[in-house]
C-alpha cells in the first residue's frame, strides 16, 4: 500500500489510562443518590450526551437524539431503536448494570409503562407521595406534552418531576479517564496548531486554512471536530464567532484560530492568535493584555474560587491594559463530551469551582472594524491549582 | 505558493442560481399567513435552522442555539448576541425586512416585552381573544418555563400558542435556489464517491476510508459535513448507524458508505454499497433487490403519492426479492438546511407529497452477523415526477 501524503500519526495514549471499568456503576450510583434526594423513583434521561456519560458506552451514539435511558433504583435500560441495537448490545455485554431494549414505542411511553408497577404499588400501599418519574427540562416541549398524556393514561398516580441540569452537574466533575481522553484530544489539537503555523501564509483564504486545520486533526485520529473551526483574519476576527470565508490573509493582520478535536468521545478546545508580519504597537499591546489576563486566571484557578471571580479577574486585567469592556463574552466554559458544559467562568456563575472541573480560559479583545484576538487554553482544576492541557506556548507567533 | 497535494476543485455552480433576493420576504410572508390562520399576533422562532431559513442569511449561524427571531405582522427582528452582531448586521443590511437586536436579555423576555404593547392594546379594546405569541414545541421545557414566567409578569393577558413543525412544514417545499444549493452539495458528494472508489482497498480500516472521504469533501469546497459519515464493512454494516472503526476491509465483504456535504447552507445525503471482490450469490441478490426497490420508488415518486405508499412500495419489492422485513428503518426523509427534514417516506406519513419536496430514497437490507447494504439517492419531487440529484450510477461497484 502506498504511503498517504500526510504527516505521521501521533503517539497513541496509554489505553489503560482511558479505560474506566467502573464508570457505569459509579455514575449511575451518583445519579441514584440525586434521585433519592429529590424523592424520585426513576429518571428518563434523553440528552444523548447524558446517556453516553451514564452508560460510558464508546462508539454507540452519534448526533441523533434517538435514545432514552431509564434509570431506576435497581436497573438502567437503554431504550433505542434497531439501527443502534447491535452496537448497544455489544457495549452492554461489556458493561455493568445496563441493559438494552428496542421495544417499538416512544421513549416516554417506554418509561411510563416501566414505572407503572411502582406507581401502582405506591398507590396500593397508600404512600403519602405518588411515584415520581424525573425528567430533564432540556427535553422538548413536544416530548413533554406526549409524556404527560402517557402519564394521564395510567390508573395509578404518577408524578413527573422536572429536573434542571441534574446529570450535567454530575458530569462537571471529571474522572481520571475523562481527563486522559481530553488530554489525548488536546494532543491532536496542539499538533494541528504546530502544523498550521507552518502552512498558513499571506494570500490564502480563511477557508483554506480552516480546511487544512480540520483535515490535519481528522488524519491524526480525531473522531470528528469538537465544533466547526473558526479562522478569522483582520477585522473579520472582531466577530468572536466569525465563519471562515473568502477573506484573504494579509501582512499586518492578526488571525484568530479557534478549534478542537473529538477523540475517545471527548472534546478539546483551544484558540491562538497569529500575527502576519511584525504586529503594530496596538496589536502588540492587546496581545500582551490577553496573555496577562489568561495567565493571571490560570494562576488563580483552584478549588473554591468562583466562575464569576475568574471572569472578573480577567476583565480587570483587560481594563488595566486599556481594553476594558472589549471582551463581550464569558471568560470560559466547561468541556467534556460536549464542547460547552458546566461550569462556566462567567458573571452569572457565583458557584465555587471544585477539583475535577475542566474549563477553558479564553480572554479576548474585539475592536469592531479593526481586529479581534483571543488566547484560549483548557485544563483541569486540581487540589493544587490548575493543570493546563494545552501545550502550545503563549509567546506571540509572528509569521 | 506551492500547489497543495489535493485534487482539482469542482466547477463552481452559477452564483445567480443560488441567489434568491426575495427569499426573506416570501418566507416571512408564508409564516405570517400561518400565524394569521392560527390567530397568533407574533411568533418567537428559536430553532436555528428555522431562523436561518426565514432570514435567508448566509454565513451567520453556526451550531449554537444562540438566536431568536421574533416575527410580527410587520417586522422581523433577529435577537442575537454580540458574538454574532457584526455578521448579522451586515447580512441584514443586504436583506429585506429583517432587523437585528443584541439587547442583553433572554430571547423569551425580548419577545414577550416586544409584543406587550399589542397585548395591552388588545386588552384595552376588549378584543374577545387575548394577544397570542406563537412558539415552537421544539423549544426546551426549561425555556418554556422561563417564557411562562415572563408572560406572568405582564399586566395585559398574553397567550402562548404552541405550534408543532409550523416552519418545518413551510421548509418542506423547496425553492429553485434551494434546489441549486443541494445540487451543488451533491456534486461534491458524487465526486467524493468517485474518488473513494479509487482509494479504498482491502486491508484499510473503515476509519481510514472515512477520513479520506471527509477530507475530500472538505477540500472540494464543502462548508462542513452533513453528518458524520458511515463507513461500515461486512457484518458491521448490519447496523444501519454503525460508527466507523478499526474493522478492516476484506475481500468478499460489502462496504456501506453513507455520507453527505454541506454547501451554501444546505445538505446532501447519499449511500452506496461497494463490493470487495466478486459478490457471493446472496449478496448479489440482495443488491439486486435494493436496487429494484430504489428504482421502483424513484419511478413512482410524484405529487400526490404519500410517504407511506412509497415506503410500502419499497417494502413490497424487498419482500418479492426474499428480504421482507429486513429494512427496519423508514425508506427516506426530507433534506434541506438539516439532513433530516420533512416529509418522511415512512409508514407514519399518510400525507401526499407535493412538488418541491426534496427527499432521500434509501432502501436497505440488514442481516445480523452477516452483512448490510443500502442504496440511497436524493432529489426533488417535480410536477412531472422525481428529479434525482445523485449522479453516481446504480450498477454494482466491484473492486
Amino acid at each position: 500500500m502506498e504511503e498517504p501524503a500526510c504527516p505521521a500519526v501521533l503517539p497513541q495514549p496509554d489505553a489503560a489510562a482511558l479505560d474506566d471499568p467502573e464508570a457505569q456503576s459509579r455514575r449511575l450510583g451518583a445519579l441514584r443518590a440525586v434521585l433519592a434526594e429529590q424523592g424520585a423513583d426513576a429518571m428518563l434521561v434523553r440528552s444523548t450526551s447524558n446517556v453516553a456519560w451514564l452508560t460510558a458506552f464508546d462508539d454507540v451514539f452519534d448526533d441523533e437524539a434517538a435514545h432514552g435511558l431509564l434509570v431506576t433504583g435497581s436497573a438502567a435500560v437503554l431504550h433505542t431503536d434497531s439501527r443502534y441495537e447491535s452496537a448497544a448490545r455489544s457495549a452492554a455485554a461489556r458493561a455493568e448494570g445496563v441493559s438494552v431494549s428496542v421495544e417499538r414505542t416512544s421513549h416516554g411511553a417506554f418509561a411510563v409503562r416501566s414505572v407503572a408497577p411502582a406507581a401502582a404499588s405506591a398507590s396500593l400501599f397508600k404512600r403519602t407521595k405518588p411515584a415520581a418519574l424525573a425528567i430533564e427540562d432540556s427535553m422538548t416541549l413536544a416530548e413533554f406534552r406526549a409524556l404527560r398524556s402517557e402519564v394521564a393514561k395510567q390508573k395509578a398516580p404518577l408524578k413527573l418531576k422536572e429536573t434542571s441540569q441534574a446529570v450535567l452537574r454530575l458530569r462537571a466533575v471529571k474522572s481520571r479517564s475523562e481527563v486522559a481522553r481530553m488530554r489525548a484530544a488536546q494532543a491532536i489539537t496542539d499538533a494541528a496548531f504546530a502544523h498550521i503555523v507552518g502552512f498558513m501564509r499571506p494570500g490564502m483564504t480563511e477557508r483554506e486554512v480552516q480546511r487544512e486545520l480540520e483535515d490535519f486533526m481528522l488524519r491524526q485520529g480525531a473522531q470528528g471536530l469538537a465544533f466547526s473551526s473558526i479562522v478569522a483574519a483582520g477585522a473579520h476576527a472582531a466577530s468572536p464567532h466569525a465563519i471562515a470565508g473568502d477573506t484573504r490573509l494579509e501582512s499586518g493582520m492578526c488571525v484568530v484560530l479557534d478549534f478542537g478535536a473529538r477523540a475517545f468521545g471527548y472534546c478539546s478546545d483551544m484558540t491562538r492568535t497569529v500575527f502576519l508580519g511584525d504586529p503594530a504597537p496596538r496589536l502588540r499591546s492587546a496581545y500582551q493584555t490577553i496573555r496577562q489576563a489568561n495567565e493571571a486566571v490560570e494562576a488563580a484557578l483552584r478549588p473554591g474560587v468562583t466562575g464569576k471571580a475568574m471572569h472578573e479577574l480577567a476583565e480587570s486585567v483587560l481594563e488595566s491594559g486599556g481594553f476594558g469592556g472589549a471582551m463581550g463574552h464569558g471568560l470560559g466554559h466547561g468541556v467534556g463530551i460536549d464542547v460547552h458544559e458546566l461550569p462556566n467562568l462567567s458573571p452569572r456563575n457565583p458557584d465555587a469551582l471544585v477539583a475535577g472541573n475542566v474549563v477553558t480560559v479564553e480572554p479576548g479583545i474585539y475592536q469592531e472594524g479593526e481586529f479581534g484576538m483571543r488566547l484560549e487554553d483548557f485544563g483541569v482544576v486540581t487540589d493544587e491549582g490548575f493543570e493546563v492541557f494545552t501545550a502550545s506556548p503563549h509567546d506571540p507567533v509572528v509569521l
